[in-house]
């Protein structure tokens, strides 16, 4: 394995232990948990659960993997914060999308090559790539790993 | 620059951006913030500041850079949970050691060709690192990232 190879095997385990991690909290936590804010006047688990599932879907598009499976959720758990009178899916249905969001993210990542995750994201221009070639689709995960580590710092919080 | 280069890069850039947004909101937070608990029955800021700065400083020695520069701090804030009626440093002196601890390790983080990032850490043997190529210097720190990040999205709860 070359060190562009392992570079790639790095980024993805780092991503995969967050997620086991995530997915190994969600199985512990009652939906009714998911309800309750992670700390005083702070996001609910099921608004934090939302985000997330929004942010992972916005994958598959800024990566060229194709179109979010649920651009409905991207309104009220990325545009719009917590408190804004709004009526939430319920926690059970956020779970199954947050399941279906990750599966369809390991798919495509599984048959990329390591030259092909080198390359440009969807948001960044050709021209703009040339200068700044690290803003390419591993950078993104990279980057998403440590939004999931944050906010999983939070949502720890929901557990008695 | 190579793919190789670009990892080193986009690994080291995840880190520092943590670390940007560590010592952002670590300035807008009063030495008394510092002593209230994140989130109810969880640990203090002062707890996860002195936790943050042993774990920063044990990198100088997993990474083969040298010895711990505050090894005092591994007994209070690493093998020890919160509310053990321990007394800890003001908060203003751990605030310094967390400068210091970062400063060296950037020092060191500089001088590393991206080869040497690919070598191994000091924790994993020979022979196991011929074997797990991957569990190199450069492994730790994207470890060491989402960690600081899970605590970051716990430490911005002492804000008000």
């Amino acid at each position: 394995m070359n060190n562009q190879q392992l570079s790639v095997k790095m980024i993805l385990d780092a991503w995969n232990a967050q997620l086991k991690n995530a997915n190994k909290l969600f199985d512990t936590l009652t939906d009714d948990q998911f309800t309750e804010e992670v700390a005083p006047d702070r996001n609910t688990g099921t608004y934090l659960l939302g985000h997330l599932v929004a942010v992972h879907d916005g994958l598959l598009s800024l990566l060229g993997f194709g179109q979010k499976l649920f651009p409905e959720l991207e309104e009220p758990f990325i545009k719009t914060p917590n408190k804004s009178g709004q009526t939430f899916p319920p926690v059970k249905e956020l779970k199954e999308k947050w399941q279906t969001v990750n599966a369809a993210l390991d798919q495509h990542f599984n048959k990329l090559t390591p030259e092909e995750w080198f390359q440009k994201h969807t948001a960044v221009s050709e021209e703009d790539f040339a200068k700044e070639p690290h803003r390419n689709r591993l950078n993104v995960v990279i980057s998403r790993t440590n939004h999931l580590a944050n906010h999983l710092g939070q949502l720890i919080f929901l557990k008695k």
